[in-house]
């Protein structure tokens, strides 16, 4: 599949806004309950400089009367999500979601088979759908994440994630979170921080699975959203999702995102690309120990290899700010034991 | 002093955006102090209907076992605050700190003595302020609230907060909490809820003291807010205010901030006026058992009476709509012993 020519900025901004969790869903727990096993810390994460980079910033920050001491309330790590916590090849998660949903609703736009970017949606035509450029995508997005309401789209995401399969190992896309990262999550929660998602995917996307998956819950994801309007409908409020952009939480717009849902800068942060670059300068490049991470796509074998020549996930300009900065670079290959919880 | 006849969606609106508490700020914590004190819950309300309602309310979502039980993840609370926390007349905190900020500013812009609406407000003109209308408002707190980063902001407003006093009591705004809320906050949070601040108000101008106060972090506040803008400045990272708006917090766009930051529908909530009453119709117009409260200003002898007919936080929708919605409504002559810890 050809990846799409598109860059991450217009990709995800655009797919924003979802509502509450609640009750019993039946996804796999495995990689959240791995990462509350007692023992070592970490386990999965080979032992080197990485990893010790790692426990002696955590030890740092949390022993009494060190002058690197944070208190709890302070201990905000932030972590990207396509590509940090889980896959973003050979294409974002949510662009294949939202190609579903064109499939899915087609039969109520038989329009679709003669506009673009429908037709070249529903007939896998990816390079078309690349020449269609950020419009095309934005027309996309917008008629298959608006026009519901805030509960109508929750229902459909989770019906979807859990449904769905990626092609390449035939797995829910949940199942394809790192466990290194999920280990990392609890780790941290553990040693009193609290831990969010800044991503630009859409903030309705990820929230009705993050809690089950990486035990963050949804005051805690921060994304890129779309406008929602309040309304009183048959007698009963809804927030309807409207088709305009709200908010797009990547680059530059991660600080932003930042400061706006958790009001505190954060004194960790982990990325995989340029798109991480600002948040890692935001948490990093300020008093008092830091600590900044990326993870680098060396492992063509057990996960995708990819930095600076990508459609999705490019890394370019954070990995030669990195050495400069202090940032631990990750490689997957070198410095994971394992990728998933099921290999 | 004449309130200014401006809406509360204008007022307020506006004023957003501010970062990260640190350390040790020095003021009283009297009342948050009140909240902590084991004993019987609530001491300074009233026994009788609207107390009771509460208490009720809160054994029922919290019996294990009881049809209404709600686990604590999902037991969010939301609470406007001028108004329902602390005193909003005879005009709103922020507005008196905005007209501060145009006399401290004034020797850098001589052109504002002859130009309106600087003119009415270093003259104390509050007629003149009021007929420039949102125009005017909005002019007003650009000219105050934006053009520095955010972390001068913060030290902007703390300066102010610890020093500025109100006229009536000659106290700290930060004093003038009401304390029956600040119990009710802390007892709520005893109770395994999550206690969010929606306001109006600007969210940077609520931060930098909301958890010394009410108990309630950064993270936990949701207002509204201008434009930020991610920038290096001599090599720093810095978030640049913008003269522009964002988001407004009020009326209808409560559900949508709450939605947005919060991503769970509040089964709980307190407001004082018709920007209340979206958040309230939001968060008790759904299955299951739910808690509306409004606070109505009954005392001119304690505090200021007023409720359809004033310039700041009118309640007259809101308080039409609560029978029928089966609201409580805390008059605070008959429902609150004590108003403010001070007293």
């Amino acid at each position: 599949m050809t990846a799409l020519s598109l860059s991450r900025r217009s990709v995800v901004a655009i797919l924003g806004a979802l509502p509450v969790i609640s009750g019993s869903c039946l996804w796999s727990r495995v990689a959240f309950a791995q990462s509350t096993t007692p023992g070592t810390p970490l386990p999965s994460w080979s032992d080197g400089a990485i990893k010790q980079s790692i426990l002696d910033f955590v030890t740092a920050v949390t022993r009494e009367g060190s002058s690197d001491f944070v208190p709890p309330a302070e201990r905000v790590a932030t972590f990207d999500n396509d590509g940090t916590l889980w896959v973003e090849h050979p294409m974002y998660t949510q662009l294949v979601f939202a190609l579903d949903r064109v499939k899915a609703l087609a039969p109520q736009h038989p329009e679709w088979k003669d506009a673009q970017p429908f037709k070249a949606a529903l007939e896998g035509d990816m390079k078309t759908l690349a020449a269609s450029g950020e419009r095309g995508l934005v027309a996309l997005i917008m008629a298959t994440h608006a026009g519901m309401s805030t509960s109508e789209f929750e229902k459909i995401v989770l019906e979807w994630i859990t449904s769905a399969r990626d092609p390449r190992w035939k797995r829910p896309y949940t199942e394809l979170v790192y466990l290194p990262m999920v280990e990392l999550l609890g780790f941290l929660r553990a040693n009193g921080f609290q831990t969010f998602i800044v991503s630009g995917g859409g903030i309705e996307f990820m929230r009705p699975w993050t809690e089950r998956i990486y035990g963050v819950p949804p005051d805690q994801v921060v994304g890129s959203s779309i406008k929602t309007k309040f309304e009183m409908r048959d007698g009963k409020p809804e927030l309807l999702r409207l088709p305009e952009i709200d908010f797009i939480d990547d680059g530059p717009g991660k600080p932003v995102g930042i400061n706006e849902h958790i009001g505190r800068r954060p004194i960790a942060a982990f990325g995989n690309s340029d798109g991480d670059l600002e948040m890692l300068q935001w948490a990093t490049m300020a008093k008092g120990r830091r600590l900044g991470l990326i993870v680098h796509h060396t492992d063509g074998e057990r996960e995708y290899s990819y930095d600076r020549d990508t459609k999705f996930g490019r890394l370019d300009k954070a990995l030669d700010a990195a050495p400069s900065n202090g940032w631990s670079v990750a490689s997957i290959k070198n410095d994971w034991k394992r990728v998933f919880s099921f290999q």
